[in-house]
């Protein structure tokens, strides 16, 4: 039987976690990607589908290209960021789907036999696999700035291809100063969960 | 400067946690609901939208209405399940904007003034609260079992109304004997990750 981790580890995954807006000049290897990775996975989407691809945007040629296409206010920081991921969501998932879940071979068929119904799932299970990056980002010791702020389909054009729906963009790092600002209000309790 | 969980919570929360489906009977009391929620709710949504809504589904008559909405798969173990969470994404999350981005309070009607627009943002954000809802509920030592395999629309007019579109539904408990299945592969890192 679990117990709940301790209070450090809820405050560095949770609760003291912001997203980061600047960061230190210190690299984030491939290797550390790797280690993101392999916790990421894990992670639980429909029928194991793991519909998340990430692009590194590693070379300075590639930065120029994709900073024009961010919202101007990410800009500056994305272009100061030790490591951006463009996540996109694979709409063609299924035709990984007899490897991946093998327990039940027909769900690529059965389920997702049309492209608007296998675009509405990728985009779903591939936002969970983003959040799952963000706490595995966090997990690691490192801060995540991610952001929606940005010119979709020019992304798409520009990186991906008619496949890849990318849906955000994620700066990595160690926070650098004033990485953070406050905290926005939360919802409470009362406002989001019901009882029946 | 954070550093990096140590290898128990990561098994925790990642490595070694699987989707349960057998619970035993210990009940989880709405003091647990409110510490999971009290974790989750700082995990990011764009302009910290927060669309998710949870409806616990706490009284014999509301979980005799749900059984039937499920896939034939997933009746016992939700019949069995100590609490049951149906997930929906709140499509007017755009009322709330002002008090929960209040950094930016024109973004309501700047960026959301349309439906599908909402829709597409509420689906896609409250998606990622589902993952941090679930590293949540193994992060205080309880499992998870997250489910997609049901009427969606049958459990939209049953329980919720046309702002709340269910996504999921999600078990909640200890885990009990035989509760998990052999872990699915998944894709390497070579298959997800491509550097530009």
């Amino acid at each position: 039987m679990s117990v709940a981790l301790d209070s450090q580890a809820l405050d560095q995954i949770f609760r003291e976690a912001h997203t980061a807006g600047a960061f230190t000049d210190e690299p984030v290897t491939d290797e550390q990607l790797q280690a993101i990775y392999d916790l990421v996975k894990f992670g639980p989407t429909a029928f194991n589908q793991s519909p998340l691809r990430i692009t590194l945007v590693r070379s300075d040629e590639a930065r120029a290209r994709l900073l024009p296409l961010l919202a101007e206010g990410n800009r500056a920081k994305t272009g100061a960021a030790p490591l951006v991921a463009i996540l996109s969501a694979d709409n063609e998932f299924h035709e990984e789907l007899p490897r991946l879940f093998p327990a039940f071979p027909q769900a690529a068929d059965l389920f997702f036999g049309e492209r608007p119904v296998r675009e509405r799932s990728a985009l779903l299970n591939a936002a969970m696999q983003s959040a799952y990056f963000i706490v595995g980002i966090r997990a690691l010791g490192l801060a995540a700035g991610p952001m929606n702020g940005m010119d979709h389909a020019g992304i798409q054009k520009e990186f991906l291809d008619d496949d890849h729906t990318p849906f955000m963009v994620v700066n990595i790092g160690q926070p650098g100063e004033n990485a953070y600002y406050p905290r926005s209000p939360r919802l409470a309790y009362d406002e989001v969960v019901t009882t029946i």
